[in-house]
């Protein structure tokens, strides 16, 4: 019965991590409400992708929350600084990257739990993942976990006994696994959009930064093709 | 010297408790970043008081983040239902009263970390208390402590090894002792505002909603003057 699915808020980027996780809480018989927080990142085409993906996929319902967090904070993701490009993959995986933008994990997850507790629902989702971006602090199950604890305290419902539970189930996997999890589960890639910095007309992916890296690489291990479009350069693999 | 001190945001709303927070953490010796979010709150006098309150005091810098939240929760303050008035102290100190915005601590909290980080702050300040207010699961101890930790592994600054404070130096107070703190410490507080829903002519206050409740309680115990002045009857004790 759709009345009595369980609720859960899902962070939705509109990349293939958030959008890969849309799909598994659905999967778990979720009835999925979408939550996209434009903070003023430069790839805007994030926005126009996550509502894409929650239209094509069964969302419930899907907001975009406005927060001007580039006026509070300092990140190359939003507008400060030059987004990197062409790094190694050990390069990539090494440091905290200036894409980090500052405790951003635990204002998504806090806007999430907000509207949680206000539709009853009994989980957040997020995307988070710390293989292959070892370098972000807030992307570690350590963090999730005790995120999950202080939200049990800090809410009404935790109060009363229950608990929403801060589900972050692409933890452990690396790119191209949850590239293959997200096919399996129906996630039509060709909606998301991974690009930290998407420039030439269109708003073609740059192909270049670590975002487009991993991106590329996930697609190649995993042996699915990979529908983006690259700036100056058709697509990662053959055309379908 | 100036430019040594270290730096504290502290959430500042325009009320007796943030206003005095930012005293406690003056007298400190931090350098005071004082942060205002506009969550839609009925109460938008709170947003005047908060910059009046930031030019009085010594704040290094006040920024007004504007975030909707209104859109997203359902609560009296954000504008659903009516604001309780009139009610007994034992009635406004039982259960979580409809003022109660969901995770709103874990909100704000998350916010101040965000802009901590990005500024190099030590600590974060709420003037969270949960001795008139214990009905609201996110002012109490435990909540601030569990947010610490989830902070601290959720942050570059954790990652490497510091750890960004959150303190809530009026937790254990009654609004009686806070009132009495702020005034030792200089705070001026006519130029704060506590109504949840103010109304009449220049946005008096109400006098009957339980923060308005509280505060003239908190004015009658500590023997110091209310400088209020309530909708429908002068000030709460005599003019000066």
């Amino acid at each position: 019965m759709e009345g009595e699915k369980e609720r859960a808020v899902v962070l939705l980027s509109g990349g293939v991590d958030s959008s890969t996780t849309v799909a598994v809480a659905l999967d778990e018989g979720y009835e999925v409400y979408a939550l996209t927080v434009d903070y003023g990142q430069r790839h805007r085409r994030e926005i126009r992708s996550a509502r894409e993906v929650s239209e094509r996929m069964r969302v419930r319902e899907h907001r975009v929350l406005r927060l001007e967090l580039s006026g509070l904070v300092h990140s190359a993701l939003t507008g400060d600084g030059d987004v990197p490009r062409g790094r190694s993959e050990a390069e990539i995986g090494y440091g905290i990257p200036e894409t980090y933008v500052p405790a951003r994990n635990t204002v998504l997850l806090s806007l999430g739990l907000a509207w949680a507790e206000s539709i009853g629902a009994s989980a957040v989702f997020i995307g988070a993942n710390s293989v292959d971006y070892s370098g972000y602090p807030d992307c570690r199950p350590e963090f999730i976990s005790a995120f999950e604890e202080a939200a049990a305290l800090g809410t009404r419902c935790g109060q009363l006994g229950g608990r929403i539970r801060i589900r972050a189930p692409l933890a452990g996997m690396r790119k191209s696994e949850i590239i293959a999890l997200g096919a399996r589960l129906g996630v039509e890639f060709d909606a998301t959009t991974s690009c930290y910095d998407p420039s030439g007309e269109n708003g073609l992916a740059c192909g270049e930064c670590d975002s487009c890296l991993i991106r590329k690489r996930g697609f190649e291990d995993s042996g699915l093709e990979d529908p983006t479009r690259y700036a100056g350069g058709g697509r990662a693999c053959s055309e379908d």
